[in-house]
Formats: structure tokens, sequence, C-alpha cells
């Protein structure tokens, strides 16, 4: 059975099922012709869309559809992490190709209600169409910040240190194993491109204490990141190779394939961590960042005044790979 | 030059020549990982997303890249129009085929543009993607309403009369005339679906006075508007054929088809009138709603009491025929 033998009413209703009872502030849920929220007091509203494509952000013939579902939201959680913010509600817009089975769609609502519920977030509401194109899932995701507590690409200046969450590189990996088979694909890295953990609560935590000056998620990998708040502040970025918390099994893979693991991981996209500058007389702050956010920081450079970004290695300095990019 | 000959942040570029200059609540705009918004103070927050598909919702091959810019943004701004809500801002979703031209894109993103306007609404951010299938433009779009203000579908009485606003038909007939490449098309007929005006000063009228007690936007046709109103209000529905407002041109082209042309308006989509519900000692307030709407109101019927929903005609009662649907 396929979505295609069901109507749009039977489809809303399989959604329902899934999801958490609304919160008492969704005055008006699933079922008219928009929902209806009460804003919370004193915070302003961040607002992000992400659209996952078939073919383009996943491929469904190594996919599951519960993945799939979990990293539609999770790039979007990603987003709201990336502001300080913490996750409200969502609105999710699904085009569906006829061939979509049944429990495939469960599959995909069952990724995106789980990965909901985790991070107590609403989903508030969608739309569903059929498409003769591609599984196609947009989400839009809103969260809530304090006006003071909203972290942005722009604020970085010379002589900040520049931090990233986690490891890098796994996701880039593990994408690259399922894609080509890999015999023995590492659990890690495979987990990694899978099931992103959006760094919710540690941008929370580096919004509201302002530990952080400057903030981005690393959707299209490290290297972007870098020139992506390099010039929203108007600084240069020197960032340490050595210093680079690249997987160990993304790193063996690298290698394997004869690839530059340096190269590689800061090329590879889909990591999800968060790349964020700070001052050094708030490293302190960090302290509290680093014991509630979850998951390991480690420095890996300075912004300079100039506005070069480059890379320091054992054999000198060299520009800056660039990212990973959807067009040109 | 098609969209692929442009990087990501080209095509922004494109897009943030044609907008509004930003509201000072629109705290951080394009350009960041999300927007950032101050709410609107004793308002509630109406949301809704709709997705526009090439192929589904329009056809590239007969509608102009401009009209297919104004409807995806049209169809967002009925659905806050159905709830009685002012519509504030906008996130555009745009996943984008190689085979189109900058000059289609430019097209599309002037459509918006000049629609979003019209209405006073902000593009607060967005996501564009490429894509192996059909041009999708996914617009979330947020308004705001008092909370007395907001109209919903469930609130219809037995008793309740029904109205509805502007004239039915036009769109579906405008449609077919564009499919079929009619040798006389209606102007009438074709700029209606081209360029439906979302009834959005009627919708807040109908809220702010409280005139009526449900209503409902018609994208899928009268016929669909009728059952949802009266599943979601728990009532029956009566509506007088006789009465509706079938836009005199496409009664005469679903006649030229071989047609009945109440069953042809009833079941064609894409009209975007309000259809709404109204306490008979309440109808005063329409007159304000009817003054400052900006378009005429047609009393079509009446709820009753047991949960059917009949079309009265000159040869008897007879079921409702039911309306589009893009599912089964």
């Amino acid at each position: 059975m396929t979505v295609a033998d069901l109507t749009e009413r039977e489809l809303v209703a399989r959604i329902q099922q899934q999801l958490a009872p609304p919160p008492s502030w969704l005055t008006v849920g699933i079922g008219d012709d928009a929902a209806v929220v009460e804003n919370e007091r004193n915070r302003v509203e961040v607002l992000t869309v992400d659209a996952l494509i078939d073919g383009v952000h996943f491929d469904r013939r190594f996919t599951p559809p519960t993945a799939i579902g979990h990293r539609a939201l999770a790039v979007n959680l990603s987003d709201l992490a990336a502001m300080g913010a913490t996750p409200r509600l969502a609105l999710l817009s699904l085009a569906l190709p006829a061939t979509l089975t049944c429990e495939e769609f469960d599959g995909v609502i069952s990724g995106i209600a789980t990965e909901a519920m985790a991070h107590r977030l609403t989903v508030a509401g969608g739309n569903l169409t059929r498409t003769p194109g591609p599984l196609t899932i947009d989400i839009t995701a809103i969260g809530t910040a304090k006006r003071r507590g909203v972290l942005t690409r722009s604020g970085a200046r010379p002589g900040d240190l520049i931090y990233v969450s986690g490891a890098i590189g796994a996701a880039a990996a593990g994408l690259d194993m399922l894609r080509t088979g890999a015999a023995t694909p590492s659990e890690a890295c495979v987990f990694r491109y899978l099931r992103p953990s959006a760094r919710v609560r540690l941008g929370q935590m580096l919004g509201r204490n302002r530990a952080a000056s400057a903030c981005i998620d690393l959707s299209d990998g490290l290297a972007d990141g870098v020139s992506r708040i390099a010039d929203a502040s108007g600084v240069g970025m020197t960032v340490d190779a050595d210093a680079l918390p690249i997987e160990p099994e993304a790193r063996r893979w690298f290698e394997d394939q004869g690839l530059d693991p340096v190269v590689a991981a800061l090329g590879g996209g889909d990591d999800y961590e968060l790349l964020f500058t700070v001052r050094p007389r708030q490293r302190g702050r960090l302290r509290a960042a680093f014991q509630q956010g979850g998951v390991p920081l480690t420095k890996i450079g300075v912004c300079t005044p100039d506005t070069r970004c480059v890379l320091r290695t054992a054999a000198g300095d060299v520009p800056f790979p660039s990212g990973f990019s959807h067009f040109r």
C-alpha cells in the first residue's frame, strides 16, 4: 500500500497518532486553515526552514525512513541551536511521491515525532501534497530566546578564540561508507550521518550566559562555517590543523580512501556541530556550557584582524579549502 | 543562464534586491542561521504552510513566473485570511531544478515580492536548494490576530446562515482555458486563476467584529469547504444552487464544454474566496465587513441540525458533490 491509496485526511490522521498531545499554548492545532499559538512573553522568536530532498540531501536507497525523518527535523533544530534558541514548534510540509509506501511514510513521521519529543517541540501543523518528483520534506521550526541571548554569525572580533563542539568528519565518512557499500562501515560514522544530534542544549547555554560572540552550525562543513562567520563578522580566522577534532574512525576511512583527512573533514557537511567564537576573557563562561552542553568542546584557532581564513599546518599556512555547496 | 550557474549567495542576493527594506521588529533577517523577530504584544500568532509544485499546482508551460510567485504567496495569505489574521512575515523554501532560468527565478521572486508588499508582509528568511524534481515553492506565512478575533472552522451552529465572498468557478474555468488552449479565453477567468486575490481584508473584518461563527478559504472548491466546516462544526448544511454566485463567463465556459455549471463551479478549486457562517442576529455586523472587505458577499444557504450537506435544486435536494483532492 502506498500513500496514493490514502486520502489526505487519512494521512493526517496517521501523523496525529504519532504526535504527543498538544500543549495548552497551541490554541488551534492540526486540522484548520492554520495553527494558532500564544506567544511566550519577553522572548524573541527564532525562525528557520530547511528542506530535505531525496537524491540531494538523502538517498532512500540507503537511508531508513526513520532516519530521514530524524534528519529532516534535526537540521532545523541545529539552526535553532546555532542561534541559542529553545525549540518550540514546527510545521511540516511534505511532498509525497506516489511510490512512497505507507510503511515508509509512517517511518518518516516516526523519525520526526521521536526527535520532536526529545526536544519538547510541538508539531503545530503543516501541509501534505503529492509530487511527481522526489520525496521532499520541508520543515519550518520556531524557537524562542531572550533578546540578549541570541547568537549570530556577526559578533566575532579579532583575538576571539574559535571553538568547535564534538567531532568533525564523521557524517561525511558515514555517508561515504553507505554510498559505496563499505564492507565494514564504522558504526559511529554511519550513526552520525543518519542520526545527527543537534547541539540544542549547548547553543542555549552559549546564548544564555553570553559565552559565545558568534556561532554557526556545521551543516555544510567546517570550512564553510569558518568562511561564513569570518564574512559576517569582518574578521580573518587562523585554524590549527593539528587541533581539529577529527573523528578517529573517519580519519582512518579517509586515509584508506587515499584522501587527506584534514581536507576531507573540513569539507564534509552534515556534521551539525556548532562552530563558535569566544572573547578570551569570557573563557570562564565556557565552563557552564561545557558542563551542561553534554558534548566536548575543542579550541581550534583564533580570529585575526585581516579577513583571510588560513589553515595552519606543519608545512606552513595554507588558504582554507572551500566548503560544500548545493549550487555551483 | 540558469540557476545552476549561480551560487546560493548570488541567488539570495537576487532575492534581497527585490524585497522591501526589513522592518525594525525583524532583529535578524536573511543571511544568518535563522531569522529573529520581536513578538507583537497581546496578539496570538497564526501559522500556515503551503507548497506549490510544478505539474501539480501549476504548470510552467502556461503559467508566467510572476503568476507562480503570486499564487504561491496568495494561497498562504488566503489561509491567514480564513483565520481572520493580519499577515506579518513569510519564510520561502524554494527547490530549484537546474533547468530554471535566472529570468524565471527572478520572475517567481518578483511575484512573491509584489504580493508581499501589497499585504505589508515581510520575507524574513528561507532556504534554497536544488532539486532533481519539479520546481517546488514552499511558503510558511505567519500572521497575528487578537485572541478573540480568530476564526476557525468549528464555530458554526444550526440556523447559522452561510455566505461566500466574490464569485466561484472562475479559477477552475480559467485553468481549463489555459490547459486546453482555448481560442478566446475569458480574461476574467484566466486572471482569477493566475492572480487569485486572498481576501485578507474581509477575513480581518469578519474576525475583528465577530461577524462570522466559522470560516474557511476555498482552496479546494466550495463543495470541499462546505463539508469541512460541517465536519468541524458538527452541523449539516443546505446550500441553494440558484443562489451560488457563479462567475458568468465561467458558467458560459462550463456550458460550452457540456458540463453542469453548478457541479463544475462547486468542485473547482483555486477560487480562494472565503466561505463563512453567520448567526442570524449578527447579520448587522456583516455590513462593516461588506463595506470594508472590498468584495461582494452572497448568502447561499443555512446550517442544519443533522450532519448532511445537501444542494437544494429546482429538481429537489441532492447530496453535495465532493471537492477536489490532491490525493485519492
